[in-house]
């Protein structure tokens, strides 16, 4: 236990005073933010960041330090204040103070940001920040089984989450605790700020489920803690537990504080997303016996507090790098892979690893994607790869892979778990498994590369967790399968029609419908060479023809190609994914009708990807400039293509259950009946009937 | 109790084995289906239709029935079969048989779809169908706390809901358990097929929570069924404890079942989603001592067992008929209003309670909603109004509104609950707040009009369950607020960029985004007529600008129209929502300009509506066939805008924590840059340096 003994040589009671009505001022500056639960939170912060922490302000990367989550985020000044009080170096004084100012570059966002020291992921959306600790407390674990050895534990953080109220409601929040629990991550402490006031009222007005109960029937342990607002030693001696390594469980601690505490509303919902005013800071001030007049007063002896920190910190990277030199003579060769891990590196042949060549048999592309890369899945350590229950159904595992469990978990279904093991097995969670990508991504960019898996429409149910790797630049790769209709008959709740709309507008996201074997390969180079956030690659149930000789890998990553060009062509068909072969065919259709049409055929995989490359380029892929229209096929509903297409071929509504080899039919996705419709559309387009900004629905 | 001795009387177990045999029979047929649980689960087929539920196969619209959902929805043979046993007219043997066949005209979809007799909501995305069942039995607390009086239960059905393990594992599945809990609503009943197995194995391998203690923690009572395979007397008398009143809690009922019992793969995770095999079925057979050469054989016994139920259906009907003529005689004037919420109608003048007119100062969209339609929220008993915590927020409450919850609840914040409450406090949890309103609106079409409320961003939390509602043609309005990033300090992860693109994909969906209260109005009064499915009123938080004598309400439900025309113009400003007025001041700029630029402006609240009007209606509109190029203006990604414009000044990034008043400028979205780049583009247009099939990002 660390020497908060030491703490009664300090005016505690000061410093607590001294953080609230730093708080305070903050959100009266400018007249706005979210004032009550930092300053509910005071003391929680003093155990934290002055005791039970191990982190080093002035090296905030130091690859061993603690990982703390704010998972309520619009409690942000929290952190803030923290981080400038801890000797955080960007956190100056000035920026502390442009909180909701005018300032672009302002480090002090309405919630945390990942690009900001000491704040290891964004957060905001409630909830995820529960799930990204989950997912850092994983990424400890894993890199614990896998590299320390007796004497040299050169990975041992530990993951503190401060939640509220609301993350405990949130259905991603609910996964991550029975998850976590499951997992039994025993470097995971949550901290419930159990101020019972969300912005409706009290809790119980929505909530009146016994929490520790719950916690503990998912497998947590849990601490209470009754006075959380001024008993930092109670709070540090909770935290405390958190490191015991003897500990086999997760740890909940429920703190109960008091939203807004000293001031005219503590208690009260309205002091959670409005200045408490003018008046009654002041009468705050008054009461603590502050001097009235002064705003964003901190004592010297309060700064005297929080003094040692950076060197305490130092001491702790100092410790860690003597480790990790004597860990490096003892174990030279798992020492050098650590290093590489650390430093983000991929082994440097990953890339050959993928066939040059692949079966020209029909391939779902499901399947292509394990001939593409379940080499690498084996002989690469960084990669691990989950599944929200559809192992076999998404094809990503290898020869003998290792499950990611408990070691002491024996499924009755089959093999015994490790740490080590990089097979994740999320359950049907899809959100928290997508979140929890986010944290094994964040925990050190480029030492994990996740790899998440389930049916393309569950990615709906993923989807706020996959916005916020996007919205982070978090190096995940989503593989959807079962992406169209032609997944047939688990019918319209099971076929995606409009999702891809969604994924194809999120910024920083590269999703990519590779349409056989040799276009699979290239989204899988394309997503591992990706730097600037996840990429999706969306692939097909069902078996489709491989174009060999017309589809190219190197072209993927340009996100739209010419299949097969046609100098004098009437028109462009822009042909995609599971549905890739469907131009070929219409194309063949219309070469054959009287008078032919010239086709010239486009394979489309990604919107993000092309919209990357120059207008040059661009023009010359679909020569639309040139007066030839161009012609979508795909069984998705229009929204997005009319950049890129003058007609199309697409869903108009929900899909329906029928096999297969049906439901094309069905939705008129049939090579005569589409050729038909094309080539009116051709001659329209020629005649002028169709006239400028009229994109046809075919 | 009911008559289960009776059953001694006949072979009951021959009915299980003719159940299992069946399905075994319907998965073999096409060589697909999912066979296991629907096995596993045929006692409680037997329990819930023969015994314990209130239903009338004859009048499958009953409106007092018991409701039953099968969260579970893959497992639909389960239900179909019993359908068919039961005696339900339109699932004739000839249907039964069409399970995964080639008719698009089949009652026997891969997952329960709610246009067919008996199914009472759309359930396949799992977890959904839990939160439907609580939306379900919450109609029927708030029709029963409404309409009966003493002696006079007109309103007393009961709700039944099958779930296996995946659904206790989804995110909206503890939401649902969580808020059902709190509720107290001992009106619903939770059936657990408890196999243990998933997709990928032993559900140990994943979760390993202690599920009833966590039931328990939630609020509810647990009962233990050990035999679920064959002992229906037991199952029965745990379903009897969901039809006590006197319970005061939700009831879970953990039912031990076998996947794929009696077959050669039971309890094995490849009983779940593929046919037993040709040789298993026969052993199966075989070991019952049935005819191994036969095939959907059932005996005269198994049908006499059912044979009785329609006719005990038409007595619990009439019944109730009586029930409601003498109700009809002590309460007239309920029963007459009870009788029109049956028929779905609302008082007739409800659109007369719009104001005819606005303040003319300047107002956030989200205040205008309470404008248009506090007095119909305050007077139309058919709408419940919901919030996922953000009373203060969304701004649809009226003077003296009661909240929906137990009467003995007292919030220690402030009002006493009523389950005739029409405002609905969901707490922070969004995706079930919209899986419930699907529950409620289902419940009898017309009879409850739910509302949900949140920011728009958190509707991608509740997404899968608004896709659920459009995919099912339910009428919600879900009212989306600070749907820009004008909503400022909170930043990126609370600025919707791209989220627009989801629902303006989203078949059977209205999104709208109206520009001002005149807008507003009419967003409503479309919203509250479309009777295909749901509609989300999407505003923003900051004040907006009124374009009095501009704006239309009458014209919101063409999608889009002509707000200030110009004869010869030289282009068209699309301009929207929240940024509406932005268009208006653009236009001024470019008039003003030397030489001026001549822009035309257009109001586009919705790409839905906007796309049902006619060709010609939209060609006048837009005028783009005319060669005026048209250029929207709005701070989402441009994606499903190139339908309609040449070119946009959009977001091509996530949003920044910056306040409303100066985040605009900095993406650009400053009045004097905008009318720079489009008075640029138009020249590049007419000069030809734009050239047909480019979208330009301004």
């Amino acid at each position: 236990m660390p020497d908060t003994n030491g703490s009664t040589a300090y005016d505690v009671s000061l410093v607590l005073q001294s953080f609230r009505l730093l708080i305070a001022d903050l959100c009266q500056q400018f007249g706005m933010g979210h004032p009550g639960s930092a300053i509910g939170m005071a003391a929680i912060g003093v155990a934290l960041w002055k005791y039970s922490m191990r982190y080093a302000p002035h090296q905030p990367d130091w690859f061993n330090r603690d990982r703390f989550l704010l998972s309520n985020g619009h409690a942000c000044l929290f952190q803030y204040a923290n981080l400038y009080l801890s000797g955080y170096k960007q956190m100056t004084w000035e920026q502390l103070l442009s909180y909701h100012s005018e300032r672009p570059d302002s480090l002090c966002p309405g919630h945390p940001e990942i690009e900001h020291e000491g704040i290891e992921l964004t957060t905001g959306p409630l909830g995820q920040g529960i799930a990204n600790a989950v997912g850092l407390a994983m990424a400890t674990k894993h890199l614990a089984a896998t590299f320390n050895r007796p004497g040299y534990e050169v990975v041992n953080n530990q993951t503190w989450c401060m939640v509220g109220d609301a993350c405990l409601q949130e259905g991603v929040g609910c996964e991550a605790f029975s998850y976590a629990g499951h997992l039994k991550l025993n470097n995971l402490t949550v901290i419930y700020d159990n101020n019972q006031i969300s912005c409706d009222g009290s809790v119980d007005l929505t909530n009146t489920e016994d929490v520790n109960k719950k916690m503990e029937a998912c497998g947590w342990e849990v601490v209470d803690v009754e006075d959380g607002v001024n008993d930092v030693a109670a709070i540090v001696n909770a935290l405390e537990k958190g490191r015991d390594p003897k500990r086999e469980k997760p740890l909940f601690i429920n703190i109960r504080t008091i939203i807004g505490v000293g001031s005219a509303v503590a208690g009260q919902a309205v002091a959670h997303g409005v200045p408490l005013g003018k008046d009654n800071v002041a009468e705050m001030k008054k009461a603590y016996g502050w001097d009235t007049s002064k705003t964003f007063h901190i004592p010297e002896k309060v700064k005297e507090f929080y003094g040692d920190l950076p060197s305490r910190g130092d001491q702790h990277v100092e410790k860690w790098n003597d480790l990790l030199a004597s860990y490096t003579k003892a174990h030279p060769d798992l020492a050098s892979t650590f290093k590489d891990r650390i430093a983000g590196k991929l082994p440097f042949n990953w890339s050959s690893m993928i066939p040059s060549t692949f079966p020209s048999d029909p391939t779902p592309s499901r399947k292509s994607n394990n001939l593409a890369i379940s080499k690498i899945l084996a002989e690469c350590p960084t990669f691990m790869i989950g599944t929200a229950d559809l192992t076999p159904s998404v094809n990503l595992t290898w020869p003998n892979y290792e499950i990611f469990n408990p070691p002491d978990l024996q499924p009755i279904s089959g093999k015994k778990g490790s740490y080590a093991g990089r097979y994740i097995h999320f359950g049907i969670r899809e959100h928290v498994m997508a979140a929890i990508a986010n944290g094994l991504a964040a925990f050190n960019p480029g030492t994990i590369i996740p790899i998440t898996s389930s049916f393309f429409m569950f990615y709906l149910y993923a989807a706020p967790a996959v916005r916020m790797g996007a919205l982070q630049k978090l190096k995940v790769i989503h593989v959807a399968t079962h992406d169209s209709i032609g997944a047939g008959e688990d019918g319209p709740t099971h076929q995606p029609v409009e999702l891809a709309a969604l994924y194809r507008a999120m910024p920083n996201m590269q999703y990519i419908r590779p349409g056989d074997s040799e276009e699979v390969a290239g989204a899988w180079k394309t997503a591992i060479e990706y730097t600037s956030g996840p990429s999706m690659i969306s692939v097909s149930r069902h078996v489709l023809p491989q174009l060999s000789g017309l589809t190219k890998r190197s072209e993927v990553e340009k996100g739209a190609y010419v299949l097969k060009e046609e100098k004098d062509a009437d028109v462009t068909l822009i042909t995609v994914g599971a549905e890739l072969s469907f131009g070929v065919k219409v194309a063949g259709q219309l070469a054959a009708a009287d008078p032919p049409v010239k086709a010239r055929l486009v394979s489309f995989p990604s919107h993000a990807l092309f919209k990357q490359q120059s207008l040059s380029y661009q023009r010359s892929v679909l020569r639309r400039n040139e007066g030839i229209p161009a012609v979508v096929i795909e069984p998705y509903v229009s929204l997005g293509w009319e950049r890129y297409a003058d007609a199309g071929v697409n869903m108009k509504s929900y899909g329906h259950s029928l096999p297969g080899k049906y439901i094309y039919d069905y939705f008129g996705f049939n090579v005569e009946k589409m050729g038909k419709g094309i080539k009116k559309f051709v001659g329209d387009f020629k005649n002028g009937k169709i006239e400028r900004g009229d994109f046809v629905d075919l």
